[in-house]
């Protein structure tokens, strides 16, 4: 694992943060370019009957990440973040506390409807592909909230949905 | 001047941003050490008499900036940061709407109290370093906010100090 992937890993503090943990039999590669390209992303980004109607991608530090969430019946949730951090196949890190170009954020302008700092830590290990998906919050309560409306299970869907996605275009 | 420093200068906006831009007879590389090092930021960093009690520099994306604001009475003001975009001699970028470690943050801890993103960019002209310095803000109201508080003449007077301290240190 990175240095800087042991680093942010240990930041975690469970009074504030989530994580999802997962040991995944795919390639590192695989998993990042399912995370980084718009066409993927609209594939398994939001736990099915929804999906994505539109999705928007410049990575970089400061660029834009928007992922428009669409429900059974047609209404369209914005979703939008700032790319901090990005190493390919390593690591992705956006927050919705920033717009792109890093302005502060008057709202959060996501799902969540909560400010949070989102990062995945991809790491080799000999059983697979370490998945480490963690959610910052500015306090217990957010951190609570996010946990009630189910951010383990609903992480956890969608990470489903990603590597079956993978497999099916990479087999 | 870099395409990045250009990008960032092309997307300023004056309804919701403040800049102070000066061009300054001292290397960009000497600018860029009085920015980045705490000894130096305790010297130019808050307008006389107050003064810097305490600095924290964690020179990376993600990093701790710290510098405690003394008052001459000796009240201590907090001030933090989170580093954003660091490249040497060229770019600081750092944000008060986020802690260390990209957490949100609860409330702007700034001399400022509110939530702005700040920008220093150098860039070699032939007339000297032109020097950017960029404050975004997340509404008009935040942004008039930091104007009246005295932006301009504020980040003009530091500068005025930074410069006297470098010339003072590099004679």
């Amino acid at each position: 694992m990175s240095e800087r992937n042991k680093e942010l890993e240990q930041d975690f503090n469970p009074e504030l943060d989530l994580k999802l943990e997962r040991i995944i039999d795919l390639p590192r590669e695989w998993i990042y370019e399912a995370w980084t390209t718009p066409a993927s992303i609209k594939e398994w980004f939001c736990p099915k009957p929804w999906g994505v109607s539109h999705c928007e991608v410049d990575l970089k530090p400061g660029g834009l990440f928007r992922a428009v969430m669409l429900s059974p019946e047609g209404e369209e949730i914005p979703n939008m973040g700032c790319y901090l951090e990005i190493v390919p196949n390593e690591r992705i890190i956006w927050t919705d506390a920033l717009l792109p170009g890093y302005r502060p954020a008057p709202e959060p302008v996501s799902g969540a409807n909560l400010y949070f700092t989102g990062m995945i830590l991809l790491s080799e290990t000999q059983e697979g592909t370490k998945y480490l998906a963690i959610s910052k919050h500015r306090n217990k309560e957010d951190c609570k909230k996010h946990e009630e409306m189910g951010f383990h299970q609903g992480w956890g869907i969608v990470l489903d949905q990603l590597i079956e996605y993978v497999r099916s275009i990479k087999k």
